[in-house]
């Protein structure tokens, strides 16, 4: 390592929020590094801030101006916030990338969906086995989360070792998958760790975490307990807890059928790759459907309360010929992500009405969470003891706590969110660089800037409703006929109960009839006035302002 | 009481739900029986399903069409949701008002806002005073909840008692207004209670509800303990709580403000009705601006994350000339209300940029809920031993725990949502009728019913973006130049990378070129074609289907 090269660190995505994570790790002669990537997901669109949107992606221009000098892509797992814009971005990118079987077999098919080659996506055995990319030597640590095959990075690099947990915690008993070793990650931090750059996302749950492995006896009694049908609804990519769910009710000697597109994937996925042996047998629902209630167990998709989910269908009456009835039983094992409580709670009070016994987490005996908590990540600090700490994955505000967190125990640590380019060469972290970030949507097959006025234009038209008016000038720039309004999105009419496009269309050309050449010839003129004048009467007539587009055609 | 008379139930709103409450009783032959309504609230819209919307009402249709049978209106307390529709229907129903001092503050100023008399407004003493209402003799029996002066009711009838509790709880010590008094409750019960209808709110919360005055000891010592400026959030009509805030500021040594102006409303009005006594001094915002942070405290509004309110505008900067730094403190004094939790995650993080210490109810050590637990409740029963119990305020799962609840110790129960009618004159309730409810939106100046399609339009808008294309047709009904294209909440170019309105044009313009008489002289044929072209070319463009209005000019 010669002195003027550096070691760079730069968050994309995913350091300011929960979600769409993307970090670069870089190291080389400033502004020369090579470079690599560290996931590269989504996070999803909401009604109030993002109406319409499909997806939303972190903002990758940065590294898309310098992908000659990007060596490799890893995704530490299959999550949607870290692996689900990899396909939209591969074409700008164009290099290899590694993961692990279950990850890789995902990441395949969103290659294949969006037409592109999954011979890219490489996949990579576990920790010891290595991938060269440039300077970096890395390899995939088994960690505990909420899917198969989770991996923190171990980045080998010139200046040192530095370890990026990814989503992890800490479970001795995963259900699915390897427990954590405490042994190996001792192992991996013996020759120092310079940087620990840690998932954030539990730093305010101040109890330990649980075993996924603690559900099992919960949710057996649940299921040996109930009458009627049981359904149960969970992360179709928690595989884990789908197993334990369909063990409860195989145990309690019920038929297991799983429903929703996720589900029947996501399981099919894990048994191809190896990850999951001996699912209990299952059944298809039209096999269901001959089944008594007393006998059949359901695991669906859709615990977040999504429309078009399984979960939420059955809430509206029959699924794929199932159907709920009074005395049956619905479990949330689960947790309601902040922002999904009024659409979770929704179908809750439906099954409510139809007489179904939902039991949620209050009791938190159905469900543990897949990231550590305070006291796991101090443990973890504590086993790596690294030089460094870099909170990642998370909040500010969860960031902010982890850093108190790390410097409590006397490590170096510093709140880098998305854009702040961290230089990890020295003993200390600092910040060398601050680029450009920000959030990109997927609107239909388009990409659109978060800026650009698309989005803001919808909540307008949402919040305020639509007055289109059309006006006709003749070759003397004299108005022919009246004018023509139509509106989206207001009332009929208004206070004086005549129809408001009637009252508009009267208002806009009594106007006109007023209005002089200066006005009638100058379209920006004519329009800024006739919004100026459907402004007035809307407020006058509904008390609103809506939003006014006017057309100006021209004969001649 | 003669034989063919009978007592009713009916909630028009805040069954099925927390908020909107207005509970009709009756007594009388079927189909003649005098009225009367208790509370009259609202619910907040939301972006998901209420765009634009400014409040919404229970449809009170059923009640103005028999608005000659209603004696009177009663208000239990001045939350929104018990007093907010009020004035807003006051004129179809034009009966007296009673509620208590400090509720009829609220009501008279609201009167005062829609220009209506507040003298309608009516002030009743607490219990034993009693109001006359056709068959009903009704008294207000003070009970504890987060506003002063809340209010159950004990509503007399020829065919007995009934005991409508209004939001409440249990609290020995509420730190304004009188404690929780058994010996009351017990002497309204002696005679026999017919029906107690009673507050859902909280009934899945298990463990029994803590005192308004257990929080004062843990407010102390965080301001006593925090440096620099002090800044704590609760809902303004929370007077006890804002109280507490200020008694904890004062014995700091710092001199308290009150912000925003819900809570200088609140506090005067709890001031001026003399339920608030010894209240702090309070000095104002431009006083506190020479008042060194460290003996300053501020008690603001916004404890939702209401965009407008104080803590929000604090979170983006100056409000009022005060300024959170490093090392201030902000305190949640409060709970957030399920779908709020976006909103107020944001203010939070905004404060964690900012380096101030946010402190919330996690260790529910700074709030405590206005409602009964389900030992509260239980106990409640307990205490009244009702022929039957009626829950009411809360969403279906809410009132059916409520009613299971109440069953499981022998008292006749039933679940009734807003719409349905109970006859209580028997030994049970009795489901008698059911009556078309439903809601109805405050638009701007404008009630809009929930059904009539313009909300559905505005999310439609908002969710597809909108295209809007004028076509004119000469005296021959040939089209004269090219259609004309815009767009709203749509991206400017798609696939092919022209401007989406270019290519709109193009195609449209040359579907008007194929196109056949029968189709051009029919504008229904032509409008619903050219509707069709557009999305076509939206969704090879740009992968969406967009709103689209189409507007035919003819000529002559």
């Amino acid at each position: 390592m010669s002195g003027n090269e550096r070691l760079v660190y730069l968050p994309l995505g995913g350091a300011g929020e929960v979600g769409m994570n993307a970090y670069v790790y870089g190291y080389g002669k400033p502004g020369k590094e090579r470079l690599i990537l560290v996931d590269l997901g989504v996070t999803f669109p909401d009604m109030d801030t993002t109406p319409g949107i499909d997806l939303i992606f972190p903002d990758m221009s940065w590294l898309i101006e310098r992908a000659d000098r990007l060596e490799a892509i890893f995704i530490t797992h299959g999550h949607e916030d870290h692996i689900g814009a990899l396909a939209h971005f591969w074409d700008d990118l164009r290099v290899p990338v590694y993961c692990r079987r279950f990850t890789g077999h995902l990441a395949a098919r969103k290659m294949e969906e969006r037409g592109q080659d999954p011979e890219h996506i490489h996949i990579v055995g576990a920790h010891p086995d290595v991938v060269e990319a440039g300077p970096f030597t890395v390899s995939f640590v088994p960690v505990s989360h909420s899917i198969p095959e989770s991996s923190g990075l171990v980045i080998d690099t010139p200046a040192g070792r530095l370890v990026h947990t990814g989503d992890f915690k800490l479970d001795g008993a995963p259900v699915v998958g390897e427990p954590f070793s405490a042994e190996l990650w001792h192992e991996i931090a013996r020759g120092g760790v310079k940087a620990l750059i840690c998932d954030s996302t539990n730093i305010h749950v101040e109890t330990p975490g649980r075993s996924e492995a603690t559900l099992g006896p919960h949710i057996r009694e649940l299921v040996a307990g109930a009458s009627g049908m049981v359904v149960a609804t969970t992360f179709a990519s928690n595989v884990a807890r789908v197993k334990t769910l369909a063990e409860a009710g195989r145990d309690a000697g019920r038929s297991v059928c799983l429903m929703g597109r996720a589900m029947l994937r996501m399981v099919q996925a894990a048994v191809e790759t190896g990850v999951l042996t001996d699912f209990p047998p299952v059944i298809s629902h039209e096999e269901a459907e001959d089944i008594p209630r007393d006998n059949l167990m359901l695991i669906v998709t859709g615990s977040q309360g999504e429309r078009r989910a399984a979960t939420a269908q059955l809430s509206r009456g029959k699924y794929l010929g199932m159907e709920l009835v009074e005395g049956d039983t619905f479990l949330f094992s689960s947790k309601t992500i902040p922002g999904n409580e009024r659409g979770v709670l929704r179908i809750v009070n439906a099954f409510s009405e139809m007489g179904v016994n939902v039991v949620d987490d209050s009791s938190s005996l159905y469900h543990v969470s897949g990231h550590a908590n305070r006291p796991d990540l101090e443990a973890l600090h504590e086993l790596m003891r690294p030089q460094m700490l870099i909170p990642m994955h998370g909040e500010h505000r969860m960031l902010r706590r982890h850093a108190e967190a790390g410097a409590a125990r006397g490590i170096a640590s510093v709140v880098a969110v998305n854009g702040t380019m961290l230089d990890l060469t020295g003993a200390a972290p600092k910040v060398c660089e601050h680029v450009e970030t920000g959030r990109v949507y997927l609107d239909g097959t388009l990409k659109v800037g978060a800026l650009d006025g698309v989005v803001r234009d919808r909540i307008r038209m949402a919040l305020n409703g639509h007055v289109m008016l059309n006006v006709i000038l003749d070759e003397e720039d004299e108005p022919l006929g009246e004018p023509w309004a139509e509106i989206r999105g207001l009332a009929e009419t208004g206070r004086s109960k005549a129809p408001l496009v009637d009252i508009i269309e009267a208002e806009t050309g009594q106007f006109l009839a007023r209005a002089d050449d200066k006005v009638l010839t100058d379209d920006d003129k004519l329009d800024a006035a006739l919004r100026r004048a459907v402004r007035q009467v809307a407020v006058e007539e509904i008390g609103k302002k809506p939003e006014v587009t006017v057309v100006i055609s021209r004969l001649a």
